[in-house]
């Protein structure tokens, strides 16, 4: 187990908003991830929740921006945020694009070169990091939930599909719901899975992963807003009607009014934390 | 009256987040601010607060890190947050350092060249601003109070003792306490207001106003982290033994274990915001 490097501190809400570095072996770079460790996790172990954030996205945009910690203070629980990439790489075509490549890891484990050696987001966040959390902090584990927001979203989604029962719950802001059908999923995919032809994109894909879901019981809670401006490349409709077919229990809540920024994550994040709270402490 | 122009507007726990920009006649550029009109707005008049941010910051920080606007949607109060100098004006010097010229006008009204004819963020504040937001959105006129940070704490300190009865509450977030004692405050007013010689630092610094204020009762609500770094330039012992030498209350909250961030402010915004709205609706 690499060592972990203490980068900043900064009391918040009677808990600590730390961020981290380290040399992320899944992904061959230094990595950087904040964790919140609210007032209780100064006497007990407590449940975690891992947020995973959206296109462009570093460790800091959940910390800074959508008021988590409040709610993590009230219900005792960590919050992990982990960067949207691996870093640093200089791997030709990496900063080409805004929704590929650096800060677009898009939570999958590449298959296609250049990016199969270090884009595996997807193992770094349900094994790797994991991992780190359990040894360095004062969680219970096990007790884990992971949630996100529109490509993180995606992330949360597949990550809680992918490993029945890994997670204890799991919610989604905006998420990328069914990415082989919508341009950045599609450009995603083709470039880090190739094409869709190899037949590996389903096993990426929310809407799809649903159809063949056979874990123990799980339900989706996906918050959308109604004025969200990519509604076509979330496409949100295409998991439902799965979920509905796979009878696969999903929350629903469409938010009249509001959009894709972190004014709406930050409107409703509160009923998220309570949400994994709930799940997490049964 | 100038026109104002909507530059951004998100839906935020049921209120609008919005930011204008308009033609400041005081500054002689073009400004922007944002407001933040909580779902009480729609139907009535409401009560306003001015924020006012730090050094290096616009409009936009106290928006995105700070949380107020819960806060400001649960007590259904308006949020004004102008920003911090003049902009795009090119003057010589102006971009040279982050602590003086642009995001750094120090809420004085300059009285040297060349910032004398634009750096008059005072004026701006305690009467175009107010004009411009009175004209324009359901506040209640005269039902104001003015709050800030740093930099800003100065601000909003200096503003509410030189206009006796103009804000209905004052509060501060790790305010410049004695601009004319610590180095970002003598830089600032060297360069806007010429040599201490000239006698006219006072007219500009919350300890000295507390000397010689003779206007209605006023209380000054003072927020400090103890683990602030920059202690040595914030000086707020001189306030409050100003304050006990002159008869003036002031509270002042000592937050063991917080620094000088937007963690520290997110975290105590809502006492703050509580305390604006029980003075500006009785």
């Amino acid at each position: 187990m690499a060592s972990i490097t203490n980068v900043s501190c900064n009391k918040m809400f009677g808990g600590l908003q730390k961020v981290f570095s380290h040399d992320s072996k899944e992904l061959g770079c230094k990595m950087k991830f904040a964790i919140f460790l609210p007032p209780q996790s100064e006497q007990d172990k407590v449940p975690v929740i891992y947020w995973l954030s959206g296109l462009e996205c570093t460790e800091a945009n959940c910390v800074q921006k959508s008021g988590i910690q409040k709610y993590a203070a009230e219900h005792g629980v960590i919050i992990v945020c982990p960067d949207t990439s691996p870093r640093g790489l200089n791997l030709p075509g990496e900063k080409d694009s805004w929704d590929f490549g650096e800060g677009a890891g898009f939570y999958v484990d590449a298959t296609e070169k250049p990016w199969n050696k270090n884009y595996k987001m997807y193992s770094y966040v349900t094994r790797e990091l994991i991992d780190v959390i359990n040894k360095n902090f004062p969680v219970i584990e096990g007790k884990q939930s992971i949630m996100g927001h529109s490509m993180g979203g995606h992330g949360a989604l597949i990550c809680a599909l992918k490993n029945p029962g890994l997670y204890k719950s799991v919610s989604a802001f905006a998420p990328i719901c069914n990415p082989s059908e919508c341009p950045w999923g599609k450009k995603a995919f083709e470039g880090y899975l190739g094409a869709f032809e190899n037949g590996t994109w389903s096993q990426w894909d929310a809407t799809e992963l649903v159809k063949t879901y056979d874990g123990q019981p799980i339900e989706l809670f996906l918050d959308q807003g109604a004025a969200d401006n990519f509604m076509h490349q979330l496409l949100p409709e295409h998991l439902i009607k799965a979920c509905k077919d796979a009878n696969i229990p999903a929350i629903l809540k469409m938010r009249e009014g509001y959009d894709h920024s972190y004014y709406y994550i930050a409107t409703f994040i509160g009923e998220h934390v309570a949400y994994h709270a709930q799940h997490l402490t049964n």
